[in-house]
């Protein structure tokens, strides 16, 4: 497992990425408003809905697109967050709080101006190096092999 | 997050999905190739690939594309798989081994087949009901609200 993340964290660190030369605009968040940390008690509201309202509202003129989302299944290691730009992969992160919200919008104007797609590891918020979940190739993804 | 969960289950087993009625060509299966089992030592070939070539020969004939990838950033809670149809959710899978090829094969027809592009939980295979690891919004998804 550590060789395969570090192989990963390496590939993605050493990739020569264009930041910022995309549109911030092509990235959407999407937040899960049900989540809450697992074995948490159940409060209103719940601290995945207080993460959307803070990342909608740092979001603010960065043209990064903030979707509240009810259920990205990812329930035992919430609070949850997908991300996506045009034509990049799809990453999700888990066991985010309220303090995550600018580390998410950074991440989505990071990864729209990747310009292969992949989230650069170097430069990435330490919350979504942390709290990476899986991530996702894109629709015109063509097969890798080892 | 049994609740949760428990409504997410709900909210998709109630669902009245015509499975079947979209061509099963329309669903493609992502698997991680370099995945093992966490702490498990470091065999070859990866348990990813055999679980890669499983559900290739599984998916033959049944028109659902199945495509070799390195690193589904999932290595905690592998082998993965991920998947997805024109439209659908895309579902993120982990802890499969070689024997769940067939379900990945019957669980991406069901996605194709779901008109809300949900993967419905009745009929689901039992491998891609307690491998689930998370399911992202497609696309064109609108905001949910609580």
């Amino acid at each position: 497992m550590a060789l395969t993340e570090q192989a990963n964290r390496k590939s993605e660190a050493g990739g020569d990425v264009a930041a910022d030369e995309a549109p911030a605009g092509a990235a959407t968040i999407y937040v899960c408003v049900t989540c809450r940390k697992a074995g948490e008690p159940d409060t209103e509201p719940r601290p995945g809905a207080l993460l959307a309202e803070a990342t909608a509202s740092a979001a603010q003129g960065s043209g990064v697109a903030v979707r509240r989302v009810r259920c990205l299944a990812n329930c035992t290691r919430g609070p949850s967050v997908a991300m996506r730009a045009n034509g990049s992969w799809t990453y999700l992160f888990g066991g985010l709080d309220i303090g995550g919200a600018a580390a998410l919008v950074e991440g989505a104007r990071l990864l729209a101006g990747a310009a292969d797609g992949i989230m650069p590891w170097r430069g990435r918020p330490e919350p979504l190096k942390r709290g990476l979940i899986a991530r996702v190739p894109p629709l015109d993804f063509q097969e890798e092999t080892p």
